[in-house]
Order: C-alpha cells, then sequence, then structure tokens
C-alpha cells in the first residue's frame, strides 16, 4: 500500500501573516492555509492564524527558541523542501508581508532548485500598516511625498548605508528591527539638524500588547525608555508623526518640563 | 415610527481594498464589508469585492465616470459623510492600502471633524506586492537594504523632489502613479549614470489583465510601447528587478539585437 504521504505533490506556498492583528491576514492566505499539509511559521506570527489550517496538519515554529536560538536560514531552507517532499502543500508562514525584509526570496529560490512549485502571497507590512493603525500615514500632501523603508539591522550589524542617506532626505523614514539602534539612529538625524523632527516608535503594533512613544528626534530616546517600549518596534521619523492624535499633547508637556 | 436608518449609529471605516485580486483582501476589511450600510468605492478596487456587503447596502462608484470626470475629494468627503448620518455604516473602500497616496488620512480628519467614529484596515499595498507576485523582492540580502516608494504624480504635476534624490540613491525605487512620466524619470537615472540598472513597469498587478515589462533604463521606455502597457501601472528601479525570471532573457534577446 503506497504512503498517503508520498502520493501528495510538493508544493510550497510563502505567505504573509501581517503584523500580528490574526484579522490582518488576505482570504488568498488563509484558503492556503486551509489546504497546508504543513505550517512552518515565525516568531513574530499570530498564533492564532494555525486555526486555519486542518487539525491534521503538521506545525512547527522556526523562529527563535527560549535560549535564543534561532533556526539558520539554511535549516529553514531544508526543513521546508523536506517536508514538501514527503507532506504536500507547506505554507511557509511569515510575519508582516515575505519580501521585506523577510528572506523570502532566498527561501523561493531554493525551493525552485528542488523543483517544487511555489506561490508568494503577500501580506500587510507592518513598514505601512503599523504607523497606520495608530493614524499616521507614510504619506500626506503637503507633508509626504514618499516614504522609504530601511532596515536598522544589516546582515553584518553595521547601520545601512542607506539609512544614513535617508536621514538626508525629506522621505518619511520608516525603520524596521531598528529600535536597538535607537540611539545611534537619532544621531544622524541630528547631524542633518533634525533634532526637532517628529518621531514615534511602534512595539507590537496591531496587538494586544501595542506600545507607543510619539515625540521628536531629541526626546524619542527618553520616551522609549519611559515607556519600556522594547522589541519588536518599528521605528518612524517624518512631518506625518505630528499627525499622531498624542503628538501635540506629548511635545507640549515636554515643553513645559 | 422612526425611520430605521436615523436609529443607526455613525460609523466610517476606511478599508483598504489591496492590488486588485480580490483574494488580496483582509479578513478585517471582509468583517468591515459585511456589516456595511453603504460602501464608496474607487475606481481601482474590484468590484467582486461588494459581494462582501449586505445585498441591502447602498454601493456607490466615487472613481473616474465615463469622460474621465472624477469626484473632487471634497465631494467624496461629503458623500461619505452624509451616508454615514443617514444610513449608519459606511466602508470607504480604497484600492490598495488607504495611507499610501491614497488621501485617506484626509477623509479620517473630515470625519472627525464631523464627530463621526472612523476606524482605519490596512490593505494590501500595490508598492511591495505587485513587484512581489512578479517574484520581484523590494528588498534582498546583497543587493538592496531599502525601498523607497514615491509618487509620479504630485499635487501640482511635477516631478517630485524626493524621486529626483531617489534616483541618486541604492535604494530600490518603487513609483506608483508614474507611467505617465516614465521617459522623464527614466532621464532622471540617466543623469546619474545608471543607464543599466534594471527596472520593470507593471499594468493592472495581481489581476488577469496584468502585464509587465522588464529590462533595464535604457530600454524600459521602449519595452513599454512595444508591450502596450499603459495606466494603471507601477514602476520599479534596482537590482532586485534582475531577479525577475525574465530578465535574462529579455536582456539577452535585447542585446542581441
Amino acid at each position: 500500500m503506497i504512503n498517503e504521504h508520498t502520493m501528495k505533490q510538493p508544493k510550497i506556498t510563502l505567505a504573509g501573516a501581517g503584523p500580528g492583528d490574526a484579522e490582518l491576514i488576505t482570504l488568498k492566505a488563509v484558503k492556503a492555509l486551509n489546504t497546508a499539509d504543513v505550517v512552518l511559521y515565525d516568531a513574530l506570527v499570530n498564533e492564532e492564524l494555525l486555526g486555519h489550517a486542518p487539525a491534521s496538519a503538521v506545525k512547527v515554529y522556526v523562529g527563535k527558541r527560549s535560549g535564543d536560538h534561532t533556526y539558520s536560514q539554511d535549516t529553514v531552507n531544508k526543513l521546508m523542501v523536506d517536508y514538501a517532499l514527503n507532506y504536500g502543500h507547506v505554507v511557509r508562514l511569515k510575519g508582516g508581508d515575505p519580501f521585506v525584509f523577510g528572506r523570502g526570496f532566498e527561501e523561493l529560490e531554493y525551493a525552485a532548485l528542488h523543483h517544487i512549485p511555489t506561490q508568494v502571497i503577500p501580506g500587510i507590512s507592518s513598514s505601512i500598516s503599523v504607523p497606520e493603525l495608530q493614524h499616521i500615514p507614510v504619506t500626506h500632501r503637503g507633508l509626504s511625498e514618499s516614504f522609504w523603508v530601511v532596515t536598522g539591522t544589516t546582515a553584518d550589524g553595521r547601520i545601512s548605508n542607506d539609512l544614513i542617506e535617508a536621514t538626508k532626505s525629506k522621505a518619511t523614514v520608516v525603520v524596521l528591527m531598528g529600535i536597538h539602534k535607537l540611539a545611534e539612529i537619532t544621531e544622524l538625524f541630528k547631524n542633518e539638524g533634525k533634532h526637532h523632527l517628529p518621531a514615534a516608535v511602534i512595539q507590537s503594533g496591531s496587538t494586544t500588547n501595542e506600545k507607543v512613544a510619539v515625540g521628536m528626534v531629541d526626546n524619542i530616546v527618553e520616551l522609549v525608555k519611559e515607556n519600556g517600549i522594547t522589541s519588536p518596534a518599528l521605528l518612524i521619523f517624518g512631518e506625518v508623526v505630528s499627525l499622531h492624535p498624542e503628538f501635540q499633547i506629548i511635545n507640549d508637556a515636554v515643553n513645559a518640563k
């Protein structure tokens, strides 16, 4: 008798899980999960989403484990392909959008090397949605004609040259994975004389653990400390931050000190 | 007897409809549509999505009408508030994400001025997803540490200064609403010596009408003409475009001419 698993066609769907709120996933990603034989999911994925997969599906967490040990990208790639060959349809569920600093393309390339059919399903990127849910638009007539999204953590641990250039621009600057370099990043803006540029830091945007600090380049480091904001967090710099409902109140309070 | 409509609490939900594919909408936006009394929708919204609203809901198209007459932003704002006061829950459904060049924040501000409770639901932005569905990641290790999204059509019709700056940067540059300025934009890249920078133009991304031209700064205008690509279209410039499956084939063919 042929094993049921060996009869399934291998297939990999790379899908975005959105920023954290379990309802900020697309219908297309839900449908993919509905037919998953295996789900490989990351640390920032809301585990409620696993409920869209059949009860019989294998669910494998490939994010950070206790002790901060991480699966290497190689290991994730291999697991993904092994599961597809042995179980059929693998949904690789990644936080936010899989192509925004998610190394999703590398996973697709690896699958293609092994001749496994792939599909990619975009997700709601935190870069746009996390400020948005705080009523900060990345663009706004008269305030910003563009937005620039940069990683705060490059492969070799340095500050990206793109981020240095971004601090010189008039774009709204969104930094992902940058909270540990916040002080250094604010120095870059200060070097450009942008001490009073509005700035916000948002932790765990879209979830019940959401925390926000709204201020300006000069005081955002202090506000982040006061509010106990830690990783995962997104940084946003630009005049659009002044549209946040608390901006005026917070800055009046700071100036009155 | 009190009219049923007058008993409903006014409420406005600004929701993103995604890039065009009817399955690229979030569960949260679908739930909002399920309880809509009125849906106000734009030209780039897939009309299939109206099926998520009750049959009894009023559906109003506020995009371009025949003869290219457009509703002004003022008219849309007023319609939105009038419907909320008279009918209850208005879902304002906008293409892509409502805060990416969508003037969504202006609509929220107008609603707030009229003391109508509002909610915003992010959508899948075409800026990231349209390249993604063509297997072009906006970021990729070794090729791009950031992406810069700029409008090709500013309020006063000029090229945005941010776009001029973007052509000088190493960021992946995504231009929305820029196809009518494609020749002018490629000149900006040429001024920076970037004749061979990979470039793609994607029309109606994620829909059955999708068309794509993949090339480089020097030949993309010609390729767009050859492929009969028109608005609505997105432009993407950067080394990441070289990851597109057709890139090598297309450029070999062009070079062999």
